[in-house]
């Protein structure tokens, strides 16, 4: 089967399942072409799953194709973006119709779900790689950054951390309990927190998505923003199922885990006090940004350099 | 090394090199951002090239990124539009700083001569794969598409053709001649042809580029607009250097091999008698459309689906 033929079998479906008011022309030309409104910024970033790094080999390819997009997406919820579409540049070992009906039908719904198009693709023949660049939009001037956090910000996360690096226990377990099933869910479906990055436009001083870690993330905050953090351990949100399956682990998991894609979020306590309780519910504050260097601990632990970020089934680069 | 390292000490040089006003944040946040002007669209194409696939193994680390950049940006010359910034997505099996080298130099080379920002990208551990997003703009509704070609339009293409695929033979040679070289030159250094895409905007009634082979790229314009073509085999336009390499050869290659990155412009009669001789000197009339379907020749040969596109090292797809 040629490149064409599995590009609209496979794919002409995603793209038609839901266009988008700006996306003027997707696939089957030489570009694609987006009108970006005249009181936007176009916003975008791109991210690589490598088969054996990022996800399992024989991974079902269902998952593959939302982690892939929820993991691109992520980034669009970090900048406070509002979604618009995606290309997927995609190569294969081989056409293999059940993983492309799979993949396709991931890929559908996690579009769906997200809000992206589907603008365009390349597929290539080679060992399992998949790139997908997204593609949003902010009002001129308010996308978030890492480099504003400021002294005495509070800094904030959402959702709990720790659940998708837990799963990886499990990934192979023939009958998995209900907490179990519970971490597996965020691994195998992440979900970017696009409309709390949107709210969070004119609010956070700074932002980032946890896909690497929280130390390895809010390190990047800090780095960008020339300040330090002091955290306080026991804040750290971690859910049910996490306690009970990993105990004293969980701590540690929750801050050098990645593949949760929930939002790290620096905010003045001025702010704070002003947001609405709806989003303040979604966020939990673990600590504030000083003078200093890196990460520290209440109790007085340093991590200078901090715990490498989660390094997937091998090392990120 | 980490992927954070990597992208700075070989990337970052090339983001410094040259920015675009309208890429107003670009590397070390979640996202980049561009503004695009109210009278503009926003025209972007993914382009995906594997080692052994696209290019050969333990190929040249500058040709590779030159390469693999010139594929990508030739989508934005098809469609008539002024480069911005592209990203680039690289995954490679280990960090070789000599090969890094190389290729940080021949990306930024090629990313001068395109104009051409590097906007963000993504590091990854794998098998060599580059995948580069261009992104570019046309004034608002004058996007080039495969579409337009009408009965009676001629059917042009630009430079000559044939030459990358003839030097595949040479790619290995020792000490190759001066016909040998010039060939080498177009598969090493492929040069897409924005400035000419530009100017064929409110011209052109289709264009693609021909990154597969002409009757292969053609063959998309003819579907795409729902009508046939008829060429004359002795006026495809063919370099010297072609003739004396491939001899019998050369009309073939002309026709089925890709690398050229040549655009195939079709053009109505009027419009043609109005193009400044400038524009026309880079074209070469091979035929004209009419309401038949699929490539015919006019000794009578029919190409209803024509010879496959070059396939490069492997299959395409």
């Amino acid at each position: 089967m040629g490149e064409f033929d599995l590009i609209r079998r496979y794919f002409l479906p995603v793209a038609e399942q839901r266009g988008h008011p700006d996306l003027l022309l997707a696939l089957g030309d030489d570009c694609a072409i987006q009108r970006v409104p005249a009181d936007q910024d176009l916003v975008f970033s791109v991210d690589t799953q490598v088969e054996g790094v990022h996800f399992p080999r024989h991974y079902r390819p269902e998952y593959t194709a939302w982690r892939a997009l929820a993991a691109a997406a992520s980034d669009l919820a970090a900048m406070g973006a509002t979604p618009v579409c995606f290309t997927l540049a995609l190569t294969l070992p081989e056409a293999d119709e059940n993983w492309l009906e799979g993949f396709g039908r991931g890929l559908a719904q996690a579009a769906s779900q997200f809000g992206l198009a589907l603008a365009g693709g390349d597929t290539t023949r080679g060992p399992l790689t998949i790139s997908i660049q997204v593609h949003g939009t902010v009002p001129r001037g308010q996308g978030l950054m890492r480099s504003g956090a400021q002294v005495n910000d509070l800094v904030t996360v959402s959702g709990t951390l720790g659940d998708a690096g837990a799963a990886l226990d499990y990934l192979d377990a023939p009958t998995p309990g209900d907490d179990e099933r519970a971490l597996l869910s965020r691994y195998h479906h992440p979900l970017p927190r696009l409309e709390l990055g949107q709210a969070l436009r004119g609010v956070a001083s700074a932002c980032i998505d946890i896909s690497d870690g929280l130390i390895a993330d809010l390190g990047h905050i800090l780095e960008r923003s020339g300040v330090g953090a002091t955290l306080n351990l026991e804040r750290l949100p971690l859910s049910r199922p996490l306690r009970r399956c990993a105990g004293e682990r969980a701590p540690q998991l929750a801050l050098s885990s990645g593949d949760d894609y929930e939002l790290c979020v620096t905010v003045s306590e001025a702010l704070w006090a002003k947001l609405p309780e709806v989003i303040k519910s979604r966020l939990t504050v673990i600590g504030r940004i000083d003078g200093g260097e890196g990460v520290r601990f209440e109790d007085g632990v340093v991590l200078n350099s901090g715990p490498p970020g989660f390094n997937h089934f091998g090392s990120n680069s």
